[in-house]
């Protein structure tokens, strides 16, 4: 059994983690850490955890964690920097399911999240944690990045596009998000009363995960491939539900000639985790609730130059938790779904 | 491997067999039938399965139904009836998930349903399938009629204070339920438009799960314990939300000197499925979103003669298909809590 | 046209007290205050504000409120009673939407809202604003305390039973309310995430509505009628919707001979907000969304002793800011459905 | 006062009609119809509008209808045109809420719709009811083309932009709106439990509103302006939510010059129901529910090329029956802004 300690557990990425981690048949929790819920049950806090999860929160102690043989950090940005270096020299794996890791510069990180990065050294051993991507780099990594929600939706649905340098001008993604991406945090915006039966978007002028996408569609193009080189436009929106991403992704193929269903259903026809639909289809959201699946459709509306390619996740599961025991997985040698098999929950 | 058959598997309670025996490990769906939906594939209907459970729906068959060890009719009220008998003359045992067989009277099923009931004579054999007062009639049985939504809240609700006769003069049941209680049928009192942002009590002047609950607490008193002889009320409400039943009951008990809670705690701490929660709580729905368990609390307000009984399940699992895997387990012999270990999805 | 203040007005009944008053025929708001967002435009805080109510929260200022005719505390509970004495010393007359004065006993507001009341002798001056069943008082009130929204709700479905004293033994309601009841305060549990898609009861052991829904039963039987002795139990529950209350209300009736829909009928006919329903109806929050309307059935199902009473009004309109309306209406000689017109909006 | 009828008014529009007039100063509706419902009162159907708006559904009857002076037809697509030209010839004057007389060629129609266009004649004639473009044609309008609720928003915040011809290479609007759109038809992909929690595109192949907004584009600019010759890309999504719209629009605009909040400000400073936001907003679809105004914001994420529009409109008021009330008071020679006065229902 493989120990797995979890570094500030009480938000929603935290709970799902627990959620998910209480019926993998590989992984024992044997610590998670709160400051402030110290002493308090989990289950107390996430009383759907009664009797399936019974593990109290701890104050964070390095050698505790230390004890473990992977340490999630379910942390706000900024935190898990502090202590992955220590972690690390004890020869903990990491996976850190904040941004701290995610941009491999230290000045655009400084420039999105306002503060100096506490070890910028460490960014160029830190492994994306895309495994559609990086799986071989992921499997021999102490340190793995775990890709922002967004990110990870809009980054699946074109990557097909982008390895093969089809994209001519500039890529715009709509993105949209359920609430639970806002975290459990109190504040006005995030209530039922302000979000429920409304839509908005937010962050036009600019949103932290722009840069991450940038740099992912930049890693992409296969070898000898030319690299996308147009604009990036990100918008995200606010949906009234908790769960789910849907990115609307759109695109300029010049070339007609292309078999894009074709190409996406190749793609990703051993991926575990990333499902083509039939063409003519439209993901729903729901689809994916609860579980750690991608879902893409790729269109080309009345034959025309733009590609639309609709692709959805669950924020809090391929979008955070479920990709980061997705990564744990394939560092310690598991069965790549090992604890991810559930289907979606329908209705 | 148990083979499973599902009869009728296109609605919701369908959907939710196919999603919990999909991680089952002991069960193997080997049919699913539908008049409407034969030859596509489960999974176009429920996305959320691809890859998880890819069946095809089926024109109803005799024969390949008997095949199976155990069916599960997941059919609307008055269908099951009309084949159960042949499938139980060659063996298969059967759990109806509709109401065909919760009623022990053929005059009370007439008047409450509408129709004759199709073989009376089985009403005796039927064993009613809330495992909690009925476990040991089950290991045996080779039909059980998996309770209501509505009456499995309510029933394990009452259970502790009927067992002991404690309760004087009427009980009320205060319920609520999410929207897919309705089912999927295409009907405007179901849309979104018509019941978000929106309560409603209905069915005041008598539900069909009425009967049912009376017929339960008439069943529960120990033996040498007087019945309860009151007046039933029972309202339920629309609640506008996907899944969960809440029950609010009322009761008088004149008797200050019992411990509620320790009576509570003490009926149900070797029941997997039932938690009571601690003294002061509240459950909500939530707590029980996609599994299996019931969560109760127990109230006196101001310390008066009313006692206060809070009981929720999720409508569709322990309210339906996850009840009636429950019941399986018990016929087959396998563990009680096999396939139904997965904790709540929160948020 | 009247001079209106709102002391305040940030939170939802400000907000509403706004929208409504915003289409006022005979009142002009002519200052609002908030400490906090003292310069502020009240459309920058409520967009939906914007072109159609034009003006900027203030600095509390006792002589610029003194300059109204009247005004509205849509204050947190505690805070008006500070501050009304002064104001109805300069004659202004006052409106309070919160608890301060609803309670005739200075003891029972300490007992139940934990602080001293500041002017205990204006309790027996201030009319508790039910207009149902005291708008002669109202008419010449300078203090009107504006009753709960469970009260309200919970008040008008009982009140042509109490009235005539034909309610035996206990008294249970079970209310539900939509999450606006919680008002704009930062909080997890108002969360989207933590309230939507779920359901529960709170505040059973006891809720600061019970002794103001008792008291006014104690003052509902007519001259001659004997008042109503029994326990009342009352149990709110939280609705994932933004705006509604529903009274679901138990009574025991043992007269038989009552023609209770012809009662309630009479009873309402000349009250242009209470609407009772055809028999056999089951009203719907939603037939009162956004507007000042009650809406009521009564049911005796099955032909019992006991007595079902299902009434909705929507939490911030006649639960809060409408019903405050209609008082000033009363108070200041105005046309009691002045400004409170509208339909509700559906769907 | 103004005598209106209704012709098939128990959908959403119809209702919402009914709910706008039944406060509008100078309006009477005289009637209103429907096969279905005839007989039965509105309130029965709506009961938001009991003693708002008293008045029983009717058999349409042309002889009524024509004692009107003007005509509303709530009708799905493909029946106005039946009826609409015996009505014209008796004077009355027509406000098609459907899509029957928006698209200018019969063949268009044709392609899109699926049927012969019943009056081709009348499409030169129908003026397509945009007040913000066609406010002089729509005065003297004896038929006027109620813009579909897509359109509406998108077109108004593309508006300032095509007038000016500053548009380069292609248009995407991201569209996205709440289930009311679907109107009030018994279908599954409708259901509560089928499209709340979730979120999806549909149509991406080809979409009805398409051809009326590229029709829309293609006559907006203003003399000596060359036209925009981009491709046109449309895609709707579903909110899990009632009502709103939000068109998100990605333009390039090269010239970068330009002073885009001051056009748009400027664009329309004198229309009573747009309403274009500060800079750096983001307008929400509640800031209008309920009501008819438009709110835009306009971005250019990052200085870059691309330019993002936010405009969002209540679906049901000005993407339905409050613009068609709007092109009514134009037609009639009322205050525009008679009987759409009221703010927004926040929350």
């Amino acid at each position: 059994m493989i120990k797995a300690g979890i570094v500030g557990g009480t938000g929603y990425t935290g709970a799902e983690l627990l959620r998910l981690l209480a019926v993998h048949p590989d992984v024992e929790v044997t610590v998670i850490t709160s400051r402030k819920e110290a002493g308090n049950s989990v289950s107390g806090l996430y009383p759907g955890l009664r009797g399936k999860m019974e593990l109290a929160y701890s104050q964070p102690d390095d050698d505790v964690l230390a004890a473990c043989d992977l340490v999630f950090f379910a942390t706000p940005n900024g935190i898990a920097m502090n202590s992955v270096p220590k972690l690390m020299d004890k020869g903990v794996k990491v996976v850190d399911l904040a941004a701290d890791f995610r941009l491999a510069s230290a000045s655009d990180w400084k420039q999105w999240y306002g503060i100096d990065h506490a070890c910028p050294d460490l960014l160029a051993e830190a492994v994306y944690g895309l495994p559609e991507m990086n799986r071989e780099s992921i499997k021999s990594a102490q340190l793995v990045a775990n890709p922002g929600c967004y990110p990870t939706a809009a980054q699946l649905g074109l990557l097909p596009l982008m390895e093969n340098g089809l994209v001519e001008g500039n890529v715009i993604i709509d993105a949209k998000s359920g609430v639970s991406g806002a975290g459990r945090e109190a504040k006005v915006a995030s209530l039922l009363c302000e979000v429920s039966e409304s839509f908005k978007a937010y962050g036009v002028p600019g949103h932290r995960h722009l840069p991450e996408i940038r740099q992912g569609l930049g890693r992409m193009p296969l070898e000898g491939v030319q690299c996308f080189k147009g604009e990036l436009v990100f918008v995200p929106h606010l949906v009234p539900m908790i769960r789910g991403i849907h990115a609307t992704s759109y695109v300029s193929v010049n070339d007609h000639s292309i078999d894009l269903q074709g190409m996406y259903e190749n793609r990703f026809s051993h991926e575990p985790f990333v499902d083509v639909l039939p063409a003519g289809s439209h993901p729903e959201t729901r689809s994916v609730k609860s579980c750690n699946q991608c879902r893409i459709s790729v269109h080309r509306p009345r034959g025309g130059n733009t590609v639309v390619i609709l692709s959805v996740i669950d924020n809090l599961v391929k979008g955070a938790a479920g990709q980061a025991i997705q990564n744990m997985n394939i560092m310690c040698g598991l069965k790549e779904t090992a604890g991810l098999d559930a289907p979606a929950l329908m209705p």
